[in-house]
């Protein structure tokens, strides 16, 4: 585990004050820096390297100069630009606000899914439902909404998912491949992308995916599309008493799973799959811990994508601290065998036995 | 002239990509610490300098561990709070966020006034207008609607109006007895605020408020609750050619009012004074230039507040940078006599003559 955050406070009132109106002002800042992207302002300014005057952004960008201005002017305050001599330039920050894809589908994502319902993250808190998610759909979670959402919602909310969680699969396959399985139950396996994915190169493998009904029927769907045999599926709900885990799976795989639960759920979980596998059968669980990432700026992604699962995912889970995490593990009485870090972009998979 | 933001784009490419994941999950932030701030976690741990366990936080506060740990792994992120030992202490910026008057009420202003508009900002600067007026009411510009805006909306609007334009009056009023006026005419006057803290000092001044019919009505009101003699009032809408401005007074007074308008517009209302005034008169202006403030900090609160009029007022002017505005009173022809920064929290005034 890593001691993230450890220079907080490090600095003088001086600077405090002004990083005090930083975050007084960050709405603001957020959505004039987005706007200048999805003009395409930062792509100009990136093919135009040795600067533009006001004038000759607002002619390339078909924009008036008021609207240059009032832009560039915050981009000037947030260090997207610099300004020397009347002309702009991109600088760094700006640089990856333009062109770095994990910068650009977390400002997708907190833009187009959490923004306007962010605004009811207080309530969020105090009633323990996920109240902003009223902003796109009259559910009570938003797993059932999702395949409705708007189109752009839709869009940047699975290329968040996937960047995350997609990017694991195949250093995390070649790890379960060594393992040599003849079964593995995908608990929560959604539409199947893991489950397609490593059935596709083990033909040998039985996989069966475990998930809610409308989970199930979409798995089911991608399946037969892609014509694939050794995938089953399993309709249940894991959090109802009377249901129970399926038997004789050599690996029980979870993937993104448990951060959808709250403690006391995680730990009936996990239990009930203590009461289905032996001695020889693994749990494996991929999460992304923010105490195990390799550097504080992923530590930072990962901690500030928690409060979307209060106000619109289903107001009660989060992402996990690892040393929080063990903590579960151990009440329900699981043995830690192994810990493989960085495992695409920020996964960690932890081995697991009776 | 101040050169602020002259160090931008001096930090490495490894701190430019935490900076840009820092623009990229901004509204998340801004929401935790502001609700960290309302629901009194902040005045929590600030009166509570030994520091505080999640538990202990919870307990005081009366909401659930995992609302407590949720917020808290977002503070300890965004340098709002440090955790040593497993205590949670409120830092620096922290505290700024807790007690300062001035970022409370930016905050204040940024979610009640601008945060759901904002999510309209790019179609503002498509069309020109206040596009994210539509969260609040269904005119044009948010003057007229300021009176029927839901009460937090309208508290903090005002909150803010007045932090910025009202602390400068006493210095201001200082100079402008000075300079021993008869009579004043104060264009775009509104609720009459500064007009009855001069008139009431100067009961020899005559002082006459110029502006349109719903604001002189507003301002009619005040003036007879106060039961001040030594102000009248004129209903005009200054865009129009028809009108012209009155005559004869020793100062044209205008404080925050040219900020309202394009640059055309105010050449315009600036020729129309011109023509009004004679060699003796004084037109006297008191704007916030961000390029006058007395440190970087006040130069960012000041742009950031342009923004608000691009989604929410108007849609088509900003704060100035005095470089820019001094352009505008020479196409104007007025002649700059003195100037005068530092009045109040960010003013400047600029005594002008024909």
């Amino acid at each position: 585990m890593k001691d993230f955050f450890k220079d907080n406070d490090k600095i003088s009132a001086i600077q405090a004050q002004y990083e005090a109106q930083k975050i007084a002002f960050a709405p603001i800042v957020f959505q004039v820096v987005r706007t200048m992207r999805d003009l395409k302002l930062l792509e100009i300014l990136a093919d135009n390297k040795d600067g533009l005057t006001y004038e000759e952004l607002a002619k390339k960008s078909d924009l008036t100069k008021y609207a240059i201005q009032l832009l560039c002017e915050t981009a000037l305050s947030a260090n997207i630009i610099s300004i020397k001599n009347e002309k702009i330039y991109l600088t760094k920050i700006g640089f990856f606000i333009h062109s770095d894809k994990m910068t650009n589908t977390n400002m997708n994502y907190n833009h187009h899914v959490n923004y306007l319902g962010l605004f009811y993250l207080e309530e969020s808190i105090k009633s323990g439902k996920a109240e902003g998610l009223k902003v796109l759909s009259d559910k009570d979670t938003i797993y059932p909404a999702l395949s409705t959402l708007p189109q752009k919602v839709k869009d940047s909310w699975f290329d968040f998912d996937h960047m995350y969680s997609d990017s694991g699969f195949p250093k995390v396959i070649k790890i379960l491949e060594e393992l040599n399985p003849k079964s593995i139950l995908d608990i929560g396996g959604n539409t199947g992308k893991f489950a397609m994915l490593f059935a596709k190169k083990n033909p040998n493998v039985n996989i069966t995916i475990m998930d809610l009904p409308q989970q199930v029927k979409l798995a089911k769907q991608n399946i037969y599309e892609n014509d694939i045999k050794n995938i089953s599926t399993y309709e249940a709900n894991i959090l109802k008493e009377e249901t129970s885990i399926p038997k004789d799976f050599d690996i029980i795989w979870m993937s993104q799973f448990l951060d959808c639960f709250k403690e006391e759920q995680i730990i009936s979980i996990l239990k009930k799959i203590m009461n289905s596998v032996d001695v020889n059968s693994e749990i494996c669980i991929m999460e992304p811990f923010w105490d195990r990432q390799s550097n504080e700026t992923a530590a930072y992604c990962v901690i500030n994508t928690s409060p979307y699962f209060t106000a619109m995912a289903n107001g009660y889970s989060k992402m996990f601290k690892y040393t929080d995490f063990e903590k579960l593990l151990k009440i329900a009485g699981l043995e830690v065998i192994e810990i493989i870090d960085d495992i695409g972009l920020c996964q960690t998979l932890i081995r697991c036995k009776k």
